[in-house]
């Protein structure tokens, strides 16, 4: 079976709220994982039709911060798949509430495993990806190992 | 100044956990509230670019349920505007893990008002809504009152 | 099966704090909500003797805010019976800590549903009404009926 | 200045959530304790006008259990005075949703101060109790210590 | 059998939060408590290595405070059993974020009991205790008894 | 300036919560992730004395998995310093409730900043490590790489 790109792209827009920052008012990055991380889960159940697990975070940088206030944008896509196993990408931006500006938080990629009720890994479809989000992970994986060098 | 619709459109995807349902499994209305109220208020933000308070609420009728895995898609959008107020419209889909099938659970009309630093009400842009959007309000309006005669 | 209204009769008190406000330090409109459906939960399980889902909220109108450091006082009573249905009926009010002045935040009406183990709709005892009761709830119907003429 | 018993009377219904317990279903100690916290706090407020700390909590027997899906009902008032400090009783009562039938969790005597702005004491009035009150404290505190003896 | 007073030790740290604390910016006296609960209930089931429930906590003497951006450290052991039943010591102190100094917040005694899948009580194997615990406790029931006397 | 690695060894034990699990009863890795970034900035905020924000987290593989019942073990200390930024060890354990058996969830290198009032990098001390921490981050270091080959 394949299945599209579209059937696992997922956005969220969330409101940073007192409780998720810390007392100078900047998000806890941990915060910012536990979206990301939900955020995947859900683009890789929609992709699988499965319940999943994490298995595996890439290398993540937190370029610019989020304040009380502003508005975080997550969007989310599997972007290849193995037998059991898909790679999701996500994608976290902060919106100014005041200016509407936009600023890239960071990006991420992530391995889920869909398992079934015996918590074992199971198959999943194959992805088929379109070009435009086929560039879209190059871009992002490019920068990344510049990044590194 | 006026603002198209577009930028206020608003979009979750939440994953509904055991700490959200009662012991039957079934998601509490209340958390199905608290999220309609969040993505209008996050809607409303970022069409007025200024902080929000709920005024007013329209009937809510909670057609079907979800349950625990389900994921609960939300959209949002500003569909009219008084000086400082602005009406939203939010629907509430819920979609099967295992299907990929959606239902509706329920749809809401939500009455912001953009307040300012001294939480007195302050001007919002006027919207500019496209025929779209303008027939899905119309439409789920049109059967709130059918329903209701 | 007949029950009196005083079976249902619950109250809460509730402190507003930080992580239930936004960055104004105002309460979210989506917390009292959650809060007027838990009550409105446990009002009509008192009743039922049965777990209960929301199948409808009426139009809910903010009157005035409550802050940080406000006390939330919620009462909530079954005030009419269907076959599986029950009305309930919730006030909302704030207490300001420092001077103990009550100031009325909404009054909501709602309907939940008795729901046995299959979450089919199960029979409920009748209410049997105080005067005292029916006239608070008539006032609050006709002020909500003035209000939107 | 004197105030009477009425005025710190507080009342708390709250769902026994399954994110309030263990794997058993059995809720945990510290849940009910941070519950037992609050509604003293709230109605040493309510008595004092001011914000408050708690400074002492005695001796708590954990009578019987709550599980998932029943009522707790916790009363709290402030039963007497010094210069500064408040001593609150509570009393927690569990109320199963099939039967009604209520059952004694647990008992508490706390001790709460008023603190002004600079987090110092700061007096409170004196309060006037009725004998109902007094008798109910009387009876608890002698079961305490015979429980004890 | 038998088990040393090493295999119950448990440490936690953890920082104190916004939404840990009131409108003073002060720590909750319930947050803290359902720390100690938490921390016990730990404790005694990595002693016991079965479920545990709370039956009993002594009087909890808060000394001094905690607040926003503090650092709480909680350290919690077994230092006696019974058939069913375990007694557990817990310290809480307040590390200071800026000069790291240490402040005593409070001490505290809990009986927990091992249950079983039926919630009946089970037993518990006996704890061999260190002469260093032992000073420890003793030093700690010392102070209390003084405390009150 | 410089201080000991002693100064910013920071331990949590937790007991994984239904809260805290999906639907299958295992931990969701955004859950472990926001437990290792919460321990990470608790522990180089011991070493700097200032309030930090996470900069970076190195890949984060999850070897094994954790359900409710279980106790979660992390472990955290500073390993070496640059001007602003702190580079932070932390290692992840499951300790089974039953049989007390120790399993590795993960091993986990962030950078974290050190931030003054105005949110800009601010000097850190320099960390003295033993040979002991040091031979335990080139285990795991030595582990990461050899896997990625
Ligand atoms: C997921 C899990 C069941 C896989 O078990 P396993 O014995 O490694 O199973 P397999 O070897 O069959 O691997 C299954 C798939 O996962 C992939 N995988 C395993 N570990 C991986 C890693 N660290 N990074 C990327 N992919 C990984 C494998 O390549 C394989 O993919 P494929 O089927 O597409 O070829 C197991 O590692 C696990 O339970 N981990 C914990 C997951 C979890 O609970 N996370 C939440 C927080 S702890
Ligand atoms: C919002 C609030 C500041 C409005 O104050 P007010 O004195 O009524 O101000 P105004 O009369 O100028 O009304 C402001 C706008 O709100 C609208 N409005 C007020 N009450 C409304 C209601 N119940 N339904 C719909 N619109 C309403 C007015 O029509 C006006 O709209 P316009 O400027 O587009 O013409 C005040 O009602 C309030 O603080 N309410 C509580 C809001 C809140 O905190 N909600 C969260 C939970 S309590
Ligand atoms: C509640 C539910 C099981 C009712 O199913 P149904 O097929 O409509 O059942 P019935 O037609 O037998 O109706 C049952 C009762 O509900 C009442 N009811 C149904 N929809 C209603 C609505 N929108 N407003 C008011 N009452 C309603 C009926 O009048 C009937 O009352 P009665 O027995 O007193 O005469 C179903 O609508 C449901 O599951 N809704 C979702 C509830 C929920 O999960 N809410 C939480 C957030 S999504
Ligand atoms: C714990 C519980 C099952 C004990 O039931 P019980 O019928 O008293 O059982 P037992 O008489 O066999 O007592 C069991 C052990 O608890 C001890 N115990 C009971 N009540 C106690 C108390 N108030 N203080 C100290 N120890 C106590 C007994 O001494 C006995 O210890 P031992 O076996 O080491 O000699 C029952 O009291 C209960 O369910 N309490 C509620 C616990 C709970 O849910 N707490 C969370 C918040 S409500």
């Amino acid at each position: 079976m394949e299945v599209s790109v579209e059937q696992s792209k997922t956005i969220q827009m969330r409101l940073v709220l007192p409780s998720d920052t810390n007392h100078l008012g900047t998000i806890f990055g941990g915060t910012v994982l536990a979206y990301i991380d939900e955020i995947a889960a859900i683009s890789a159940m929609r992709h699988a039709r499965k319940a999943v697990v994490t298995v595996s975070i890439d290398k993540v940088d937190f370029i610019s911060s989020a304040k009380v206030g502003d508005i975080l944008k997550l969007e989310a896509f599997v972007y290849s798949t193995g037998r059991t196993s898909m790679k999701v990408f996500v994608k976290v931006e902060t919106e100014d509430l005041f200016t509407g500006e936009h600023h890239l938080t960071t990006t991420c990629f992530l391995t889920m495993v869909a398992i079934d009720e015996n918590k074992r890994p199971t198959p999943v479809p194959k992805v088929i990806i379109r070009e435009q989000e086929e560039q879209i992970v190059q871009l992002y994986q490019q920068n990344k190992r510049n990044h590194k060098a």
